[in-house]
């Protein structure tokens, strides 16, 4: 049984086939769907058993469909930056995400993000699980742990955690099309990750205040990736490589700011945002002034650009156009 | 070309069949994806032109990729509700719903849910568009318009906002099953809609409280339906038929009912809440019950529901339990 997604007929000019196809297997029937009253099944590509789907599993409870949901965006998340990375993840929204020396650095850093919220998380590293890393997550109570390897003495550790869904999946490959089903059809899309343009600081155009150093770039650069992981309207708050603050998910950017600033809390001060959007007024931008943000990245390109870039010079904020935009949703 | 999306096998007693499949034809390359660097292109269904990827365009600029998505979320939210019904659609999130005497009705109570929030939004209504409907969306910039007709006299109202673009989509039929494509594969449930069972409140616990009278029972039958097309975790604070505070797509449930809380404002006086999910501590009801809500409806199900419920009880709140979740990502 041959997968067939993708081009039937040869695409033309556009890159996009006229007819597309694809064909499933059914892995397994789950308990229920994203909630207890709907039936639900998780079905692999047929005859190329790879990515999430095809995961195997090594210990734990059996993956729910909403354990899938969250451990797609956990490992979307982690994957999309290159340094030892770990992100956790609820209801598909990071609420913690850093970069580290390792994994088990990294781990901690994502942790300290929000341990409140980190609780019941789904947690994904795009390295191998050390024992350092296993250790780390200690009595934090996690849903599933998914990764590209899981070291045996790490594992070891891991295995007293009975309920823990302990998952290896290989790292995602890159500049593959992504679809997403709607009613009565199919929109397909280039992947925005990992080799997205923009991602380079250098491409970046410094609007006002001074140009930042070496690791206030690195940061920004950290939080221009992290919050394309984030459900527009995103707004993430990040500091020595790991975010601090994150808002996600609202109607108006101006209460992401507000919920980035809110989770930050004392963190806030040297930190730096990233938003995933431009400002189309300066009232969010001023949110994460008047917090004490020092530096912002953002894509500009509002037709009050002139404004909010007059509110950040007027506070003395450094702040760096992209270019480019990363709405999620 | 039939359209062979189901059953290749058949289903065994799990009523999933062991093989699926599906074929599309590329309707439209659109400008770009979610984002301008991303590359996309609609397609729809093979050989069973429906749903909103079918839809018929009477006016305005080309849909767009987030356009499609958000035109979804809209159709979705509108049609779970059986009354004249208008939602009001930002980053697949209500901004505003509300079921009203006919959809001009309810276009205006789902507009004063949010005001600021709606400029730029996707709005549907589960009813034929009628000329008073299309007055009322007066000089508000709306990006689509979606729903089952359109009035030739509203059509001709609506012809003057140029750039919004009009989409008439059938209904969407009950009781189909919902694809999800995740990494290597796909997810597969019964869609959580229409007849979800839980909806009509004879069959609910009172858990505490003065049984609510018959406006009150159905502000919180409106605010448990409305609440399923809310990211999780969802808190929706409703009266008088329409939403007048969304707390959407947070990692924890005291945040969703803050922000639902800080929308509501002046509202908040003799609302109703509902939530997606049980408290698992009593802090995010508190919210609720600090901020003046007089009633609650949620499933219930925590370890902590004894103190959920004391809550209530000592602030003389009415809570209701539905036993039933409505998780939505």
């Amino acid at each position: 049984m041959a997968t067939w997604l993708g081009t039937v007929v040869s695409p033309d000019e556009s890159g996009f086939p006229a007819f597309a196809g694809a064909a499933w297997q059914r892995e397994n029937v789950l308990r229920y769907g994203e909630n207890p009253h709907q039936q639900a099944a998780v079905y692999v590509n047929a005859g190329a058993a790879s990515g999430l789907a095809a995961g195997e599993q090594l210990q734990g409870k059996e993956m729910s469909y909403n354990n899938y949901v969250d451990a797609d965006a956990a490992r979307r998340a982690a994957f999309d930056h290159s340094e030892p990375t770990v992100a956790i993840i609820k209801h598909a929204n990071p609420c913690g995400i850093a970069v580290g020396s390792d994994v088990a650095d990294a781990y901690r850093k994502a942790f300290a993000t929000d341990p409140v919220s980190a609780f019941g998380g789904v947690v994904a590293a795009n390295r191998p699980v050390t024992a350092e890393m296993a250790t780390a997550m200690g009595d934090v109570f996690t849903e599933v742990l998914v990764a590209p390897a899981v070291e045996p003495a790490a594992l070891e550790i891991l295995s007293a955690k009975k309920n823990l869904r302990v998952l290896i999946v290989e790292p995602p490959v890159a500049g593959v099309r992504e679809m997403r089903i709607i009613s009565g059809g199919m929109l397909q899309q280039n992947v925005d990750a990992v080799d997205a343009v923009g991602d380079d600081s250098s491409t970046w155009t410094l609007a006002c205040g001074e140009a930042a150093d070496a690791a206030t770039l690195a940061d920004l650069e950290f939080a221009w990736r992290a919050c394309r992981s984030v459900k527009s309207n995103a707004i993430l708050v990040a500091k020595d490589g790991a975010a601090v603050g994150v808002g996600m998910g609202q109607v108006n950017r101006v209460d992401s700011a507000k919920l980035a600033v809110d989770r930050a809390g004392d963190r806030i001060k040297g930190s730096v945002a990233a938003s995933d959007a431009f400002f189309p007024f300066a009232d969010g931008l001023q949110v994460l002034i008047d917090a004490g943000v020092s530096a912002v990245v953002q894509p500009g390109g509002s037709v009050r650009d002139e404004e909010v870039i007059a509110a950040a010079k007027a506070a003395g904020v450094t702040m760096y156009l992209t270019g480019t935009r990363h709405f999620f949703h």
